[in-house]
């Protein structure tokens, strides 16, 4: 492979070479309604003078990347396949090197492109602990890319959760880095299956801004790095294989990641020995110069990009080309880091059959379905395993029983409301007003309607989800008045920047329900019908009053197109819960940033006078049917510092129905050369059993699941005694044991770095 | 010095070596009521065994310090210093050696013992910007301490505010490093000018807790420590001359501070050649095992924290005794690391006259006036300068037309109300039920009746700072519509571990006024009489309502014994408030943590739906008269990065009243090699004016000053831009300028750190 690389480098203009590295995002300004409503990156759109030019121009040496063929604005696959194919075919023919673009979308939640399957958004993976069904899913959203020509997609986000202020808490899969690590390799697996380059974001740190601001400054030390932000990355690298990283927006302690060579290049090349690309999170080589101020213009945040190792420049190359030119023809950057970005590209472009000499006759044309009814039946899967139920007095599951039900809200009868801020509908749509999304998406009034035939389902909205119009009160009141339930379906609205209440910018500091849904819910509780709260947020909210006084709280995140039918099942019955909270329900937003994380002193009430404990812990969640924890065995208790150990146990359905279990296993360390959290999660193994019957679940635990950075940042581990437990949240031990580690202090190398082994055996 | 020294460690047995390192805290088990609320610290209480035994049994090696004689409990000054004579002649004459123990106290705002003038806590200090009257406090607080036979003093507290969540922001000077660090150094050449030892707390990094709770872990970089936390520390030790430091509590990034030696000796001891001695916050050695699981027992602790640097444990030895002796004579501590604490212990002892024949002779006898006129006077002075005027709508000053006023709320007439968390008020008498402060404190009803005595004056109290009883509020309200202006003095209370809203412990997740005093002050509000709103708080609170619809709104801190009257004169007329806010108005806790020195990212409001500017930036604060800012003036607009640059302005008073302007100068550096703040304070001029003078305000700014931590943090100043303004705040800036540097970049040692040169002269 590499000969042929280095022949076609040898044979590149400079210009040629720089064509390769730099993205184009086409149909932009034909949407004059599209931006990014964002005036922090607006001055950078008048600089992006390619985006204005015609294609053959800005082409002319050739293009790297095309951005977001299908997910810019609505258009028929058909339409889009034949624009993709005229562009590639135009690449192939006109240039003189005749090397096509990769092309690449968001798929964070699905291909973000007209009338494609949205899944659930990645709160909802993590609330599944089903990796599987994880990988699965994506291989299924790979599968659609591939057949309309999209090489990348920009997705999974394993970004760890650190505090819900955060817009993007949405896009995240939990706040524990060995639950977004297992769950996002998986997502690279299943994209990857299909051929398609899965690319991690936001590398790194992102999700640790000060204050849960977007875009704020990180304030973290190299440890809390190494332990808690980077592991994510590390495993969907090392274990699954990612073929391409993007950087993110964040500066660490002064110094941001897109000019930052001892994240891009030493950390990720050097140490962890990434071949793939990197490439730059939009507009974020110009950010350098506008908002980050270590560069004095376009042309030095473009050598900076460049030498720190950012690849390609996206969405649109403003860098990349003739100010990275000029410094490269002044010997201010070495020809050489230019080769090195190239040769990046180029041999992606081969392993995925860009340099092949038919490609062009091998562009797929012609219609394709983008939502067929095999990715829906997965959607629906997704969605139905991670709804969570957080509260439960006996109303639900409503069961054939249902007689008057008042189905009330501002999410109740909104198909967005079930979609991220990544999905088509609410970060493309929004930009398109007048067409419809163009999926039959059921709301959750639909789904109950279907789901429970027999009962008599009354509707009122009640509210908006972020205005302060109470005009609908009353009528909703009413309407719970009058019904033996009421369903109140709140939560958030997924935008960008504040179009919405949760996504991208959308930032808070209340953690209340927005606008004036939690005065809504209020006033429906008193009427003294019970109330089951539905939740469709992109974050947990403070749920400490409502869930003293809701019969039942469910929560769903955003759970996609299918999600509405997994909601209704839920409280018909048909579905019994299984999700587990990836993150645990705040105190207050004054209480953040928290993570179950914390060392010992941070969790020492005694010394401050706040109390900061979730209202609901991570990994919570509970079922319609009863599982009992037993026989809690280490097979062997003394093991080496460098080797593994085995826990097992039994889990027992006690219950009259099947349901599934999440078994979690959470270790302690007692004494350690640093502080350590008072619990990790070690293992978890989601476990489906029938009423009745008993599964002994096995984890098989490499001793680097407990390994520390030690005081010079060696990864280690030391002798001592892990104290264990199997719990139904990481507070909630059920059972516990300990094992104990002897032998010298064992430094872990990469190939120590297996993951926990889980075997589940039906007895 | 050295020689006397080294032949006397030569001379000593290991126990008595050890004996040096260790404090003894008698009384506390005299007196059942005194704990600090604490259940982490209870477990320490039993292993405290020295507490319980005879003095003579514990200090039969000797005694390295005697904790808190004065302020343990209320004892008659005759009373306490015939028990020390005792107990120093005890040592001299009956122990081999016969060295006296060094005593320590509290005195952060004042010596906190019974009938000692209590002075304005330290946000006050900010407040003033008047290093040189701080340092004539401190001054005074010395000379008190040393006509009692005390050596060394815990204040003052260098951390630098980062999250007002946190309850010891009242303990802190303000949220600027270059304000903590001259403020903070001004108290210890004042406290050390009377020969008294200042103590440096708490080094470093503790008011950077995660979500601002106490003992909480601190996630901050290297940069962030270096270029924050750290200077103020470096000011005090290198151009104030501390003479001792305090560990802090803190683990950052997953280190104790208790057991770093990279902060403690290679920082203190190698770079900043400090000498003196670093003693144990009290208990924290022995937290190393309890709380922070670093040590699995109490002599692993002591050996973590002797090696790491801690030279003196405190309050009482748990583990510099016997536990480490076992090590020692194990081998697993080398005795040079004993001695090395030994000798910084004994030198201190020479250099305070402990180790001179007759210092049994010069104990000092009879009874002391703790609370003389003359530190009254400067009590009083202090508090005058630093009460901050946040708004005014023509209400104030009352001048002699002041008719019916209502003074309300609870903290109108309670003399605790004034004083801080670490006075003798609300530190030691809470646990001596029936105890008097022994001091005539007058409240603010006192003072106001006696600056007006024309007016016709009612109180009422309202409410209660943190409970819920609303009772109060018709009296109160029925008040309010009698008088022509109600006075609402509401607040803090500071109190330990809970028994406060404000304090040690003292941690808050709202920033809303505590207890119901928010809808207290909307019900006076409600009645239309014109409120003006007194806040005396240890923290900043969320005002935003109260600055729109209050009359005129006056924040004092916690101004001290004396500060009742300086409220009272701002109120009359007879004092122009000249504070200004060494911490912003928060505009919300869901905001925290916040600080003005964000680097740009931070401040794109763009990019966030969440606005966390705060309500009144740092540097804010009103006056009743007017200063206008002109002729800004660079002296040399180009200079060598090796350098400094002078910036003169003039200030005029254009109003009819004699007043104090806060002359603020800010600068920017606009492109960096990291990233910077958006603006930073670079030096700043408290100038009294009569009306119609003008005083010239010249900055003499040493190049350090807009120095960084590069990407190798290395220390350095770089060639480019920096821009400058004379603001009233460092978000409203009236001049505007800038300064080139020039040359290559330039590497900062310590030699190159005086502080900036401010030179004002009335023209």
């Amino acid at each position: 492979m590499g000969t042929e690389v280095t022949d076609l480098i040898a044979r590149m203009t400079l210009e040629e070479k720089l064509a390769q590295l730099v993205g184009l995002w086409e149909g932009r300004d034909h949407s004059p309604g599209e931006s990014d409503g964002d005036t922090a990156v607006a001055p950078m759109q008048d600089s992006m003078q390619g985006e204005h030019a015609a294609f053959e121009q800005y082409a002319r040496h050739g293009l790297g990347q095309l951005t977001r063929v299908f997910g810019t604005a609505p258009v028929k696959s058909a339409d889009g396949l034949a624009h993709l194919a005229e562009r590639q075919r135009w690449l192939t023919s006109s240039t003189r090197l005749g090397i096509p673009a990769l092309v690449h979308e968001e798929c964070l939640t699905g291909l973000a492109a007209w009338r494609a399957t949205t899944f659930p958004a990645p709160p909802s993976w993590g609330a599944s602990f089903d990796p599987e069904l994880v990988a699965e899913t994506a291989a299924a959203i790979g599968d659609t890319m591939a057949r309309l020509g999209v090489h990348q997609g920009l997705a999974p986000v394993l970004d760890v959760v650190r505090d819900v202020r955060w817009g993007r808490v949405e896009e995240c899969i939990g706040e524990d880095p060995y639950l977004v690590g297992t769950v996002g390799g998986a997502y690279v697996r299943g994209l990857q299956s299909a051929g398609v380059v899965a690319t991690l974001k936001h590398f790194a740190g992102y999700s640790n801004s000060r204050a849960g601001r977007n875009l704020a400054p990180v304030h973290a030390g190299p440890r809390e790095m190494a332990e808690v932000l980077l592991p994510p990355f590390e495993t969907a690298l090392l274990d699954a294989g990612a073929g391409s990283v993007m950087n993110s927006y964040a500066e660490i302690d002064g110094v941001p990641v897109a000019a930052d060579a001892g994240l891009l290049t030493e950390l990720l090349r050097e140490r962890w020995g990434f071949t793939g690309t990197v490439v730059a999170d939009y507009f974020s080589v110009a950010f350098l110069h506008t908002l980050h101020g270590v560069a004095d213009g376009i042309g030095s945040a473009a050598a900076q990009a460049l030498t720190a190792g950012i690849d390609v420049e996206l969405p649109t190359g403003t860098g990349y080309l003739e100010p990275l030119a000029e410094r490269v023809r002044s010997g201010e950057v070495p020809e050489e880091v230019v080769d090195r970005a190239v040769r990046r590209v180029l041999e992606q472009k081969q392993r995925l059959g860009l340099l092949d000499p038919g490609f062009a006759d091998t562009l797929p044309t012609g219609e394709v379905d983008l939502d067929p009814p095999g990715h829906r039946a997965l959607a629906a899967r997704l969605a139905e395993e991670s709804v969570i139920l957080l509260g439960n007095d006996g109303v639900l599951p409503f069961g054939d029983g249902a007689g008057r039900i008042a189905v009330l809200g501002p999410n109740a009868d909104d198909p967005a409301a079930l979609m991220g801020c990544y999905s088509f509908a609410n970060h493309v749509l929004p930009h398109h007003p007048g067409v419809e999304l163009g999926l039959d998406v059921p709301t959750v009034l639909d789904a109950l309607r279907g789901e429970l035939p027999g009962a008599r389902i009354t509707h009122a909205r009640g509210c908006d989800v972020d205005t302060d119009d109470t005009s609908g009160f009353a009528g909703a009141v009413a309407a719970a008045r009058d019904a033996d339930v009421a369903v109140v379906v709140v939560g958030d609205r997924a935008g960008l920047f504040g179009r919405g209440t949760s996504g991208e910018g959308c930032d808070t500091d209340t953690l209340e329900l927005p606008g004036v849904q939690r005065r809504f819910v209020e006033e429906v509780l008193g009427t003294g019908t019970p109330v089951v709260l539905v939740l469709l947020v992109g974050r947990p909210y403070v749920l400490d009053r409502e869930l003293e006084r809701c019969a039942a709280v469910v929560q769903a995140f955003f759970p996609g197109q299918e999600g509405a039918g997994a909601v209704a099942g839920v409280l018909s019955g048909r579905v019994n819960p299984s999700g587990r909270l990836p993150i645990g329900l705040p105190r207050s937003a004054g209480a953040q940033p928290y993570s179950y994380l914390h060392p010992r002193l941070g969790a020492a009430s005694s010394v401050t006078a706040v109390d900061t404990a979730p209202v609901r812990p991570f990994g919570f969640g509970l079922s319609y049917t009863e599982f009992t924890h037993s026989d809690l065995r280490v097979l062997d208790d003394r093991v080496p510092t460098g080797g593994s150990f085995t826990v097992s146990c039994l889990v027992r359905n006690d219950g009259d129905r099947a349901g599934a279990d999440v078994v979690q296993l959470y270790g302690s360390d007692v004494v350690a050369s640093v502080t350590r959290p008072v619990v990790v999660l070690l293992g978890y193994a989601r476990v489906e059993l029938e009423p009745g019957a008993t599964a002994e679940v096995r984890f098989d635990v490499p001793t680097h699941r407990v390994s520390l950075h030690d005081r010079a940042m060696r990864r280690v581990v030391e002798p001592g005694t892990i104290e264990l437990f199997i719990g139904t949240s990481c507070a909630d031990p059920v059972l516990r044991s300990a094992v104990e580690l002897t032998g010298p202090v064992h430094e872990i190398g990469l190939a120590d770095r297996r993951q926990v082994d889980v075997e589940v055996r039906l007895r």
